[in-house]
């Protein structure tokens, strides 16, 4: 008997996922390489950037998800190269034959072509990304506690959120909450009730893709818990002492960066057409044109809807519905090639969109029906709970939820690595109980 | 009115923390440093390392713990020298003055001075140890799933914990059942069972400190789980490759130390005499000789037990009763100096030891009453929970082990941080639905 054909799938995101459970009864032979053991629940991230849950609430072994698909090599690892014409993909050391190629490999921060600003404005997309924003807003305040100069501490206690899609909003709202509500009681020499939080936003409104009326409700909310949201603000640099605004200068210890997207880097070794963000033009099936044998799906297609005409926009159930479609025309055209039929227009079927705010705050547009407050919330909620992927991790996260609820506390407030608390001038003041007349050495490595 | 007298508290571990809520009600200002902003639960680190339990889980914000006791001030910091003399402490930056000091920073593993053997084998002390254990214990099954070469992929699968105490014992214990139990089903070229685990012991038994009874029973329960037991085998050299016992050579790409103790390195700043381990010999009552305003709790200190004249061991219900017993004099002094009674000599009332090995199976010494097997292990549970600090932390680690029982399974399997592989040769056998063919670089940064 022939070996079974090979299809590798790049990338262990909702749409990988997705695609690689749809092949669970396909003759084929599935190879799943991620640069992570773990599929990461993105939506939820910010939970952990925030010190609202552990990492491993909201990520789970890949190797376990499929511990009992035989069909499934996990691999980790990260793929460099993909060559279409030789149908290999690979590193750049060595490279391996498949028969099928899937690119679900996501979407990175875009800095408007400024690297640079990677190290100072931590973007949010892995764990790693959010326990280092969690340390660093952590050890902000921390600082701020010994910061005898008035304008160094108010730029530890200015946190600017950059890009008001979801991740920007749901950010800026925690941020907001840990300042007003966790910390206070816990801080001896500064009111953190005064830290600003400020959201940046590019265009004329938050959520761009939700209709109007929620992007207001949004703001609306998000400025009654006290942040400053900022409207057609373009970021023009950012360096250690904060951001500029055009020629307005912001003062800010803490940047964080929500703002847009950008196809990973092994998409451009594919040398086929994309769009400005670097995804790929595909066909109405997903698969690259020329290429029948290669799709991408998820954050790194660019496609137009084969129904509504409108591009398919870059959300977790578009990606796993895209996973879905992909694993059927490849589960056809393996059990029987001469048999399968044409392939169909990839349709985007939208079940709504949903962002959080705050606790008991969102907003959530359900196939046009609108509405905002504590039943989006509790909605938006459930649904997220749902899409969790293992039960463990559902459990886990609701028990946090529900204790969070009732104790109002952030408990996941570690920092670790490296501690580094820069601290301009040390506080002299506030006595009695302080670290008055001290200045003792805040800073060490783990 | 003048300044109430400045109590400086240097370390937040199980002797800190018992310390800083003895002296709740008294008449001082206190000041608590601490590296980190947690209160780690040590006894339960290995859990962290062995992916059963999230940092989060056993460590506690120390700023929450004392937010309603308001004659504490929690500092982020190192302290690297305290000047008996002069009644100062600090970094090497700038000093303040204390009335009272505590030192209660605990110890750090020894490497019998090789600290060059400090990157290879990791110690467990912090969560970035414990976190970083983990990341190298998974990857090491990792990199055995695509390691071709047979000696490179029998190394990985080699574990090393050098250390018969009760850490060592667990570590090994945990370290067996991820690769009997936890991983088997996961992977698809490697057997994991084959894993080798070997606890390697310098003295003639392990657990050294429990009843040779009990030294016998846990050497039989880890052989009876597929532990190797190595007794009388001192370590003499650890490099990339593995270890050496003498004119022994072990291959192993995994190298745990749980063995030695030393005080940390501000202990050496103090110009007092220490025992060999570096910890500070103290007075009965746990001052400092010739300068009772300064005390040493905890592992730092060696002290002679008031009652039995044994010497007092280092255990974490040691440094608690310390932490009480100095609180109490330091509050009876600043109340009324005048009508403070004599200090008495520290007793430490030994409730028992205990140490787990795996699942259902742990030994435990209560004053005198010896006994093993599951019993054990409920108490050792039971015991351990009690002692976690916080609520949260204590329903937590309860719901995880509970969980743990009843699916058989770690969840916490994350590799965070850098991901290095160091596969020697790619493994190209094993189709179908392996990594075959392929030499994928399997090596990134976060």
């Amino acid at each position: 008997m022939a070996k079974q054909p090979l299809v590798a799938v790049i990338g262990a995101g909702f749409g990988g996922l997705k695609l690689v459970q749809g092949l669970a009864k396909a003759p084929v032979r599935v190879l799943l390489v991620d640069r992570h053991n773990y599929h990461l629940f993105q939506p939820l991230l910010y939970q952990v950037a925030t010190a609202a849950l552990s990492p491993a609430d909201i990520a789970y072994p890949i190797r376990r998800i499929f511990r009992s698909q035989k069909n499934v090599q996990v691999v980790l690892g990260e793929v460099t190269k993909v060559d279409l014409a030789q149908s290999t993909f690979g590193s750049e050391r060595a490279t391996m034959k498949y028969d099928y190629v899937v690119l679900a490999c996501g979407s990175t921060h875009s800095y408007f072509g400024h690297e640079e600003w990677k190290d100072i404005a931590t973007g949010l997309k892995t764990v790693d990304d959010a326990t280092t924003i969690r340390r660093r807003v952590l050890l902000a305040f921390e600082g701020a506690e010994y910061e005898a100069d008035a304008e160094a501490r108010k730029a530890k206690l200015t946190f600017v959120v950059v890009g008001g899609g979801p991740t920007g909003v749901e950010m800026a709202g925690a941020l907001r909450e840990i300042a007003a509500k966790d910390i206070p009681k816990d801080c001896r020499s500064i009111d953190t009730t005064m830290a600003r939080i400020i959201l940046v936003q590019g265009s004329d409104r938050l959520l761009p893709t939700f209709p109007p009326e929620l992007s207001a409700r949004a703001q609306r909310d998000l400025e009654a818990m006290g942040v400053q949201v900022r409207l057609n603000a373009r970021v023009t640099n950012v360096d250690a002492d904060g951001i500029w605004i055009g020629e307005e200068r912001l003062f800010a210890a803490n940047v964080l960066w929500a703002a847009g997207v950008q196809a990973p880097a092994v998409m451009k070794s594919l040398g086929v057409p994309t769009d400005r963000s670097g995804r790929v033009i595909v066909n109405a099936n997903l698969s690259i044109p020329g290429h029948p044998n290669a799709f991408v799906i998820g954050d790194a297609a660019a496609v137009t809807d084969a129904k509504t005409g409108q591009p398919v926009p870059g959300l977790a159930p578009a990606a796993m519905q895209m996973g879905k479609f992909v694993a059927k025309i490849i589960a056809a055209e393996t059990r029987d090639p001469a048999a399968a039929p044409p392939r169909p227009g990839f349709h985007f079927v939208d079940k709504g969109t949903m962002a959080t705010i705050g606790t008991r705050r969102a907003v959530a547009d359900i196939r046009g029906f609108r509405f905002a407050g504590f039943f989006a919330w509790t909605l938006w909620s459930l649904i997220h709970l749902t899409f969790l992927v293992s039960f463990r991790n559902k459990l886990w996260v609701l028990l946090n939820w529900v204790y969070q609820y009732i104790t109002n506390g952030r408990e996941a407030r570690l920092i670790t690595g490296e501690v580094k608390l820069n601290v301009k001038t040390v506080r002299t003041e506030d006595s009695p109980a302080t670290a008055a007349d001290t200045s003792l050495d805040v800073s060490h490595s783990p």
